[in-house]
Formats: C-alpha cells, sequence, structure tokens
C-alpha cells in the first residue's frame, strides 16, 4: 500500500501591516494586500507590481512573485480570474495539496478555493504559535515601543509638575488641563520617540479613568485619579509598547492612596511570580486574591464594572494584545515559557475614588523575567 | 402555497478600526473586536464588556449586547462557547435564518458557524455600497484630513526653502537632508492637525521616487525630483486625506520641468473630465492617451516600470484605498455618482528624470466636481 505525501502550505492573505502574522513571516511592511505561501521553509510571497521591487529588497521571502503580471497571465484564459485563481496556479506550481489558512483568512476569498477543488482549512490563532516567543531582536523593538510609552508619561509629568489648581481644576499654560491636551503632548512625545498611537491611547480622568477603555475627554480636575495607558507602534518595525501608569494632581485622599498601593503591591506580587512554566491563571489569581484580601470587591456601580474586572496582562508583539493571556484563559498547558513577552496590568475602578492601573512589559526567562518596560511610578504631584 | 418570509441579516466581526464597513457601520472606535448585525435599519452590537459603556455612548447602535455576559452564559451549557455560538444565539433571537457576510469575513468563524447549522453567504466588496457616496459629513471629515496632507506640504517647503545646497546634497540646519528628516517633520505636522499616518508616507527623492510606494530613505540630493504623498488617518474620525505634491531643490532640468508639466496637464485634464455619468475608465483612457501623446511611454527600466502604469486614482473615505477605481477597472455600470469621493494622481517614472506625481481629491457633483483638498503646485524650490 503506497501513499503520496501530501504537500501542504501555509498561505495567507492580507495587507501585512493589518495582519501581524504575516508582517511576522515576511518581514515587510505594506498596506495593499499580498498572498503569502509558506511550502516547510521557503516562504512565496505574491504581490502587486508597484512593491515587487520593494519586497525584494526589504522582504524576507525566498521568492517574490508579481502578482499583476500572473493576474494579466491568467485572465487570457478566464477573463474574471482573481485571487482564487492565483491561489489554484500556486497550488499547481509548487504541487500543493491542502492549505492550511489562519482563522481570519478572508471568507470569501476561501469560498472561491474551495469552490475550484482547492482544500483550505482554517486554523484558530494563534496560527504560527512559534510567535509568542520573541527573539532578542523582537524584544529590543517591543523595549523601543515602551520608551515610546515612557516618553509620554515624561511629557505627562512635566505639564502636571508646571500646572496649577484653580477651582478645582488644572490649569496648565493659563488653560484649564483637558485630557485631549494630553493626548496630544502624548502623541507628540511617542511621534518623537519613533512611534505612532494608531490604536488610540488613554488619558482619562476620574469616572473616565473607570470606565477602562473610555479614552478621556474634557477638563481634568484637581485631586483626581488620571489613569495613562499608551500603547504605540514603532514606525520602523510594527512591535508595540503598552505601559501604564496612574497619576494624580493635587493631593490624593487616603482611600486614593490606600488603592493605589494597593495596585502597586499586586503589580509588584504578579511580577515576582512570573517564570517559566508558571499559568498565567496563577498571576491572574494571586492578583485577585491579593485584591480581595484587602477588601476590593468586583462589582457593578453606575452601569460600571468595579473592582478587578479584567486580566491581569497579555502578550505583546507586533499587536497589543497577544497570546498568551495571563488571566483564567492563561492554564493548563498554556504555562508561561522563556522568551513570552507580556504585560502585567492590574487596577482597580470604583466611581467614588476612581480608577487606577499600573502596568510593565516583561518577557519570561526560566527563572523570572525582566522588564522590558521602565519609567518610575511617581504618581501625586503637587 | 405558503412560505415564510426568510430574515436576512448582515453580520460583521472585526475590531471596527481595522474594518472600516463596520467601523461605518457603527460610528464606532474600537480596537478589538466586536460582532454587528444589521437587521433591516437596526444595528445590533455584541461588544465586550469594557467596551459596554463606551459604544452606548458613542457607538450608532440601536442595541448594545454584552458579549462577555453572552458568552459566559452560553458556557453553562457548552464549555467550549464562542463567537459562533454566539452567532447562533443571535439567530435564535432575533430569528434570522439567514446571514450576509463581508468578503473579509474571519474564514474560521464561518467555518464553525456553518458547523452549527447557519447560512453564512460571503458578499465580494463592496459589502454596503452604499458607502461609496459620501454624506456631507463624511466629505468634510476628508477635507480635514487633506488638511492635515496639506500641512505635510507646508513642512517640507519650510525645510527645503531654509536649506542650502553644498557639493549636490541638500543640506538643512547644518545637516544632510534625509527622506527620514522630511518623514519626521510631516508626520509632526499632520499630528498637529489631528492626524496620523498611519499607513505611512511617502517623502522619496531620485530614484525611489520612481518606485512609487518607496517611503524614501536617506540624503536627499540637490536637483532631483522629490515625491510627497501623504495620506493620513483624523484620529477623531477615521477618514483619510490623500495628497501628493512633487518638489525639487536646486534647478531642475528642462526634461525634469517638460515631465511635471505634462503630469500637472494631465491632472487637470483629469479633474475636467470628473462627473457623475462618467466612468473612471474614461478619465483614466484620457490620462494615458494624454502621456501618449507627448510620447511618454510606459515599460520597464532597471526592474522598474516606467512612464504611467498605475491608475488614475481611486476612492477615499475610511480607507487610503476604497471604491470607486479611476482606471480601467472603472467601467461600464460602474459610472461615477455625486457624492463619490476619488483622488486624481497622475504620475510620469523614468530612472534618468525621476518620479513626478501631482493628486488632489475631489466630490463628484451632477455637473463636474469640487476640490476637497487644497495646496499650490509650486514644485522648483531654489
Amino acid at each position: 500500500m503506497s501513499r503520496k505525501a501530501q504537500i501542504s502550505a501555509d498561505l495567507l492573505y492580507a495587507a501585512p501591516n493589518a495582519l501581524a502574522d504575516l508582517r511576522w513571516l515576511t518581514r515587510f511592511s505594506a498596506v495593499d494586500p499580498i498572498l503569502a505561501l509558506r511550502i516547510g521553509k521557503k516562504v512565496i510571497g505574491v504581490v502587486p507590481l508597484l512593491e515587487v521591487a520593494r519586497a525584494k529588497q526589504e522582504g524576507a521571502f525566498s521568492e517574490v512573485l508579481n502578482l499583476t503580471e500572473i493576474l494579466t497571465d491568467l485572465r487570457k484564459a478566464k477573463a474574471d480570474a482573481g485571487i482564487a485563481d492565483i491561489v489554484a496556479h500556486l497550488a499547481r506550481k509548487y504541487k500543493v495539496d491542502a492549505f492550511r489558512v489562519p482563522d481570519a483568512f478572508p471568507a470569501g476569498l476561501m469560498d472561491r478555493c474551495r469552490a475550484l477543488g482547492l482544500e483550505l482549512t482554517p486554523v484558530p490563532a494563534p496560527f504560527f504559535p512559534e510567535r509568542v516567543i520573541k527573539t532578542p531582536e523582537e524584544q529590543q523593538y517591543i523595549r523601543a515601543g515602551n520608551k515610546a510609552s515612557a516618553a509620554g508619561f515624561k511629557a505627562v509629568e512635566r505639564i502636571l509638575a508646571e500646572s496649577e489648581i484653580k477651582r478645582g481644576f488644572v490649569y496648565h499654560e493659563g488653560k484649564v488641563l483637558t485630557s485631549e491636551a494630553l493626548h496630544a503632548a502624548i502623541n507628540r512625545a511617542c511621534l518623537d520617540a519613533g512611534a505612532l498611537n494608531t490604536d488610540g491611547l488613554i488619558a482619562a480622568s476620574g469616572i473616565q479613568g473607570v470606565d477602562c477603555h473610555c479614552h478621556g475627554h474634557g477638563p481634568i480636575r484637581a485631586n483626581e485619579l488620571i489613569v495613562v495607558d499608551i500603547y504605540p507602534k514603532m514606525m520602523s518595525t510594527g512591535y508595540c509598547g503598552d505601559m501604564t501608569r496612574t497619576y494624580l494632581k493635587g493631593k490624593a485622599s487616603p482611600e486614593q492612596r490606600r488603592m493605589v498601593k494597593a495596585v502597586k503591591d499586586a503589580h509588584a506580587k504578579a511580577i515576582a511570580l512570573v517564570k517559566a512554566g508558571v499559568t498565567g491563571a496563577r498571576i491572574h489569581g494571586a492578583v485577585v486574591e491579593h485584591f480581595d484580601g484587602l477588601g476590593y470587591k468586583a462589582g457593578k456601580e453606575q452601569g460600571l464594572y468595579t473592582g478587578f474586572f479584567h486580566g491581569t496582562g497579555h502578550g505583546l508583539g507586533l499587536d497589543v494584545h497577544e497570546e498568551p493571556s495571563v488571566s483564567l484563559r492563561g492554564s493548563g498547558q498554556n504555562a508561561l515559557k522563556p522568551g513570552m513577552v507580556i504585560t502585567i496590568e492590574p487596577g482597580l475602578y470604583y466611581p467614588a475614588v476612581g480608577g487606577c492601573r499600573i502596568e510593565d512589559v516583561v518577557v519570561v526567562t526560566k527563572d523570572g523575567c525582566e522588564l522590558l518596560s521602565k519609567h518610575p511610578y511617581r504618581w501625586e504631584i503637587a
């Protein structure tokens, strides 16, 4: 009984800058869609003619084909040939029997490929599980992203230090300080560090900081907690930073101080637990336990979730949110491995006190972890 | 014979900021995936708990459901319930028999929904054909995007005017001027105008400007054409600008002058042709004819495409490249309609002369078009 070995290939179709798996595989930055095929260790790129020269120069392809030319050729025989026909052409050319595609592969293209008799199987994320382990080079890229975040904090601290308090509001350079003004200052600081806040950023005070995805808007009051979460993307590499600090201009109340200390202690406790072999769920559990022990209950007030209601952290790389999860999800066989890069970001949120979150980024090592982010935790600015 | 009327719904699943159709439908800016269901005029959003409050406040939803809570509920009966099970739940809840999904819908999710007995049909783009017609409000957003582009040109012109020529290179503030320095100045100018160059930008001189998707790098020489293409995204609205100007520091050669004039004339000719009822192919044909008449042939030199080898323009909105196409593709029933917003961007590219592209944005009207971009065409800077 003999059976021909199946040749299976990974097939991706997207704008590399819109699909981290594709950018990771090809090291090619582009905003228009390309096809990529991985057969064994060979990576074949099929890119529009305008990108051919740049793909050869800048991408990590074994071979670059001209998508536009192939399509023109195919249309001689089939007037309405499209990307699916190119895939069929590649299947013939490279004798591929079956394609693995990412879960996010375009559904319409998959149907059209299947209609041409091709075998495509979507693979639930992570498509390239090896992406979760960051090379030393990738760790440096993430470190650079966090330097951009830290540049944003420096800008915020400078503004808060220069500000004065009048009638309960924070004033900077004669004008009431707003979340928008902080956004602008942070954006400029990140840009000067080579990064863009493509997914936005958070500088939210008072009750806005309790709704932990609110970006913040309007005037900032004295004596209110200001959550500043900066997750910029480096323009050169596509890798992200992700750090959070919480500030207050004026004088904190005892309850605010107690809460900020609880979060800082949870943050330190969580980081101390990180090492290869530990699960994300275990680290998250320790944070939950820590807050529970101090009487910080999770609940709901004024339509907002309160207490500690989000995960303790997540993977970070080309995407701001990647595998692995440092939460209940991160259990069992998903224990941390050396080279994984994760955020640690406990937080507490109550309408009467405000929101507080402190976030850093670490790379997991055999015996612990190493910080890839660095910035002081000074938060109360008189 | 009676037959129950089918209830069909549009189904989308993506991060709104990563899928223009979804952001357009929901007017909701978010970087994490959400589910959206359109049944008739009703738009139901199913969003993670962290986004519920903001979705209700900021999104254009008829109803906002809590994705996290629904999943928790479903997992009581089925431990590994996921997004597909939520879709099945929504199908039951709203009595939906069939779902239209965008071509870019995640293939894996589609397979899982189908495995649950749901009927999903990917619809080739455009998913919402009505998106191609821009409301007056959207036109204003695009105008604002182009103001950000124009702010970038002003920065470039200021730098070139302040620069001096030494040993064949352009020097600014004592240092040789580079594409990277122009990128930085443009990024800052766009940021101050409320926009980010999320997809990059082009400031490419000499031979780099001939490879018309090369972003540009390294020193800029005197007397070489510099293609500057700026397509920033407004942070507040997500709408883009897209304009190109071509510059030269020093003194242009007769051939450079002739080529820039040819492009400028093609640009004017094309804009004069735009009006409702005309096809993109017709406008593109006129540009090709214009260049042909002047002897500018398309070809290939040094591995680069030369002459005029790209489309004359494309739609512009939440995406930098949208429907309709102002090229051979834009034919037949795809004639321009009032409210469509398109770029007009003829260009010529030859290694011996350099690259030149001039791009503006117009909104199609019944009798012609109106410019949504505004900036002078001064290009030779002594």
